[in-house]
């Protein structure tokens, strides 16, 4: 059956342009760069908030109007499987990205919950089979159940550390048998709500020892996906140990597992931790560890997670452009960690918010991969810190020079270089005028 | 001469309770968990608050008296000496800090401001000797003047990278002749205002090059002092590198610096970062890694680095609660990095200020002191934790268990260990307790 | 029945100092400033957060152990009756406050919601008769249920505001007959998502008109209750038209509605829209607008309403302080709008939490009272500005002054009056002794 | 003598598209929804940042490199009347701002700063004759002065306030005899550090003492301006009192000021209160108070007012937007309150970042009065609010209907008008392709 029947197949620009759900920007088949926008982008579907979410916030209750919701139990989930790929399929979504609980029911002890999740999961596999769509990623969800109140791999409750690591493992088990690309951890609950009450030490020692045993099994299995840690600074705990890039990395390199980890980095969580998506993208690209990206925006006057469709421009350029610096996204992908807001809550605007999204990276991927084209920031930075390929600034990018060496140049050096303009205002515009163009 | 007639020395409670400028909780022999308030703490003078900065902010223009602006040039500094170890003298301060451009005028060029500083550091040499007050740290001032507006040791001029090359080499060996305990970095322009423009890999690269020739020549010189990096997320920069200790110390692994680095953290500095400021010293405490203090505070209200006098007795608690259970601050101090309000602009404010900043650390040790006394948090923390302790837990610890044993454990568990309440308002309660007994 | 059988009445200091349930601070009969503290305060208690919500979180399901949570429908809503005044009587709370639909459960249509609400307000009028407990303010939740999603007095859909109109006409008759000290409406859906989709001007009419007709009606029925709007920015919409004391007052002032209404501040809001909660409290103060407080806490470095139990005590000093100036806190009083975290999810914590909440309290009011008292910031204020109380500042106080006179006097004033430091510090510092006395 | 040799007159596009000075989006003279755009932004030099301002920052000294900077006192202030009116030539710029002390140097008394004023003030005229260049708005600076360290209009220091009475006085007599057209007041010292030491309500009362007296003089002179108060939250004060929009007309109503006084909004301002630039503008729009506009943007994730060039073509258009709803900016104008940044020294980042300004409004001028022609946010909130021209909610409207008779509706109305979609994401699709295309 059709859940979505008064929708059909989006159409790209040209085939229908008087039709709301057309792309405007967005062709998967375009080359751009070398490569179609289909490859450059591996978009995924965020079983969560696409199949799952209800629009409750904090002072609401749920508004969604979803077709699939006459189901209960098992029989839901088995919808949402149904809904799910008939979404990828109108939307030309060729990956997808769950949690545990978003595709199975509990159930009332954790052999129920496992039973569920495979027959879900065979369900999962064989529509995979029938239409071609991929596992950008699956992960464990330590993070919704009361029992993870304390945390997960960093609580202080030996059962439920036990309990985490058994969903760990039938994550990998999952990931394993649907192929998965990548297995990711998102530590909501792994934090402290007050240092008061809080052994920090011992709480990043179980973490660090929990993907190590990840590691571990996952080498045991087979299972070879890219393993991701996702840094997210606050909510819904107070403090989040993987803060952003620069912390996750920090901790990685302490308890010698940066060599098993890559980041997947989310926009709205870049800007909670008082950084651009641009920025922190850079850092991970910088040291190797640009896994894969949560494309979302947060509303930067607001100080929660609002998780909204990305539609800004300027951040969806900035983001496909430090991602084409990087060669490509690799093994990950642009998963649409995004929602629709609560009032946006009929089926339709599914349909749309992902347009917009997808049509803004569209958009972003053409003004970036023209920039790198014409090398318009490439030549201005090469000028820029071009007194580092010669003479004493060669000397110091080669290791050469030392204190007293530098000190001799600078007390005899009565011409230095003046300092040019740095140009911020320019590039901006510059920026601006590939956009409009 | 005496630039504070009209100040005596400062009394502590019981002398001369009527006096204004009596300390009322702070007094320095006062012996607490075995050592004096003054070993405890170690207070620093700020010779750039207290003895140069005017306050001005960026709409308003100096406001300041000081009993020592009828000066200028050379005479200035000389004043700025005299008057600094008169204070410090009415203070009980027992340490002070200072950048190079604090003491001494930069001339027209890098040997004239060489030679000003030798005459300058010549006094303060004197002055140490007469009264027994000891350099916590000094620091080469790398952000004012114009040459450093894209960097200092992140530059992308290489002449200005000499520059600060010797700045650096002279700080050392001003350090070195003063017996400085301490040297710090603070880098206030490295980052970058815009990514638009910017090699942050080559930056980077260059910043930890800086460091390692510091301290390859510190070596050779035979300057034993403790080395330190002064995390700061913004400001002046739209984005520093040093951005918060988690940042800082990843840089410091990756380029193997850890070993010769620890961290100079401030209060308003965590705060900015989205952090309490005894967050910040807990990751340096479980990372080893905690230098000095700069105590100060911000308004949270306001997103600049307002530098107020500490006066918030939650954050002195909880700052010294983690100070003494690291042992001690070491080689590191209190420096009280923190501005008067630029309408407290007579003499006396600085007084007042000071003794505001040192009353409230001092009531933060001893409410600190009594909790670690009476174990108020460690034994609820050790209870809390105790379930990896044995069985299960200990197997977790002791890196025993894989995954499949814990997911073994876990199925077959039929009656989990129940979480219990973390008790946030009960610990708040109790803290407040202790501050007002 | 009891649903707290394990908690006896919580004792005050003196009585059972071993006792971890006893009050430090909190005696209601203690006299201070001429009244009870019981008198000051007229603490409440907050029925939604006390006897419904469950410490779920947007990322967490409910975690709390509640013993009437074997109850449903009418029955769970009768035994919350019960449970609240065993609580208010065993924490000496004298007030309590509700929503509607806190009290009673929705039905299937507006009639079955009154019928229920009718059969709630009966028991709770039965147990105000029996406990000499008193309601301190009632409202109509109108934010929860979908229909409210695109606002309630500011939704685009006449039908939704009618129906908020029926539920505030039954507010109002239910505040009557259980003889509330105030009415209060918050805003929670008034504001809007995205501009791009409102008419500000047209949703702003018709909330000043539903304010209106709600104050007609009161004096149709004879309800001479205190009417109190309460200022939040944010959250759950990204924009809420009452968002502080300020912007509530022009709205008030521009329908000419400012005669019928005070406001209900709340600590959270406050630093949510960028104030302090004495700030907001003072521009109340000074417009005549102090109508009642919920009192809580965010945390300075979050950016949502975590409504925490208030236990800063510089917050509850100043707040207490503005109170005794503004000679009392009325009709109103000083409602426990907090909650307990999610991790402190057992039946105790509710009483340590509003013990914490009490003691803070009862140590600001204390501290405030000697404070004035004592004519600390009084009599420096006083000082301050003693200039306007004489000559030409005299001229302009008595509205004598013109620019022309004012530019006359300051053209040919030789020897202007000197500024004086405001003294900032000074001022925290004498704050802090009165705290630590 | 000309200043800027090396810069021709900037070209438009079509004229000389090699030129990096060239516009791409703004011709002064192209027709937009009726207007030139010239007539659409009345665009103004704001003397300040362009001619003035050095790129200090509060740890940096200044970098900019002025061709003027070889002239000190008053040669120096006619160098700039010289430089500025060249500068507005070269730029296409009809209008400039300034504030008494960015034209005249402030001399050693009042008398001498009015004598130098008068001296700079006869060589701006002769230059508007020559020019036809017009004076936007003219101000007096009542904050970087020492003497305001407390406030001008609110200061506790009445000679102070006799001395801001003057200059007031003195900016009106300038701005009749330039034929400003508005007079702005900013008041960035009228606010407080801390309540502590604070009489809000005597100096709230004094303020508008002063604005009262500014109206009667220019009432006397025959002044016929139109008055403008700037709102900002904060910095360099904690707290001012002009905190936003809606709170500066809540003080305009209270002391009946609000027929007096427009607002002159500035969209960094905006944001540090919390509020986006358009919805400071809708604010004022809805109020009638919408006066004249401050052209610059801050940075989202920087607590400070940046002020830098208005490069976010989001902003722009919906800027645009309200001012095409609002009829036009009126007497009001586009003034570019913004500054390069600090290392965008050089005189020709003076040219490139009003290039990048103007040329951001231009674009951001065209897609807003296509989104106007086109009808597309006007026609989805016509539908969108549509059962408020009819049946029940017609009654709302006119003001017949009543609690009683709305209640009395929705307990009949058994189907009640369903919600419909708010649509933001599909809105924020369309707001995009208006701007791609």
């Amino acid at each position: 059956m059709a859940y979505f029947d008064q929708i059909g197949k989006i159409a790209y620009e040209g085939n229908d342009s008087k039709n709301p759900f057309a792309f405007k920007n967005y062709n998967p088949s375009e080359v751009i760069a070398g490569k179609t926008m289909e490859e450059h982008f591996r978009f995924g579907m965020a079983y969560w908030h696409t199949l799952v979410a209800g629009g409750s916030d904090p002072f609401g209750a749920e508004t969604a109007v979803r077709p699939w919701d006459k189901y209960t139990g098992l029989d839901l989930a088995k919808a949402r499987v149904e809904a799910g790929f008939e979404f990828m399929d109108k939307m030309s979504l060729p990956f997808f990205c769950f949690h545990d609980i978003d595709i199975a029911p509990e159930g009332n002890n954790l052999r129920e919950f496992q039973s569920n999740i495979d027959v879900i999961v065979g369900l999962i596999e064989d529509q995979m089979k029938a239409t071609g769509k991929k596992l950008l990623w699956n992960t464990a969800n330590m993070f919704t159940n009361p029992r993870y109140m304390h945390g997960a791999a960093s609580t202080n409750n030996a059962d439920v550390y036990a309990h985490a690591a058994a969903q760990i493992k039938k994550g990998l088990e999952v990931g394993k048998r649907l192929g998965a690309e990548n297995y990711v951890f998102w530590g909501g609950r792994e934090g402290y709500e007050t240092l008061l009450n809080t052994d920090m030490q011992l709480e990043q020692d179980n973490l660090a020892r929990m993907f190590q045993m990840a590691v571990d099994y996952a080498k045991e299995i087979g299972f070879d996906a890219q393993f991701l840690i996702e840094p997210k600074p606050k909510e819904p705990t107070k403090h989040q140990y993987d803060y952003d890039a620069a912390t996750t990395i920090a901790f990685l390199q302490k308890y010698g597992l940066d060599k098993h980890f890559k980041l997947n980095l989310e926009a709205n969580h870049a800007t909670l931790a008082g950084h651009t998506f641009d920025h922190e993208i850079r850092v991970a690209r910088t040291n190797g560890m640009l896994g894969s990206l949560d494309a979302n925006q947060g509303d930067m006057l607001l100080g929660w997670d609002t998780d909204e469709f990305p539609t800004d421009i300027y951040d969806a350029t900035l983001t496909m452009y430090e991602v084409l610096k990087n060669g490509g996204i690799g093994r990950g992908g642009v998963n649409f960690d995004a929602k629709v807001r609560r009032a946006s809550f009929e089926p339709e605007d599914l349909f749309l918010s992902h347009i917009a999204g997808m049509d803004t990276y569209a958009k972003g991927l053409r003004v970036a991969a023209k920039l790198i084209e014409d090398r318009v920031f490439d030549s201005f930075i090469e000028t820029r810190y071009s007194s580092f390929s010669e003479g004493i600034g060669a000397d110091v990018v080669s290791g050469k020079a030392t204190l007293s060496s530098l000190a001799e140049y600078a007390l005899n050096n009565e011409n230095p270089r003046k300092n040019i303009s740095g140009r911020q205002e320019q590039l901006k515009a510059t920026l601006n005028q590939y956009i409009y163009a």
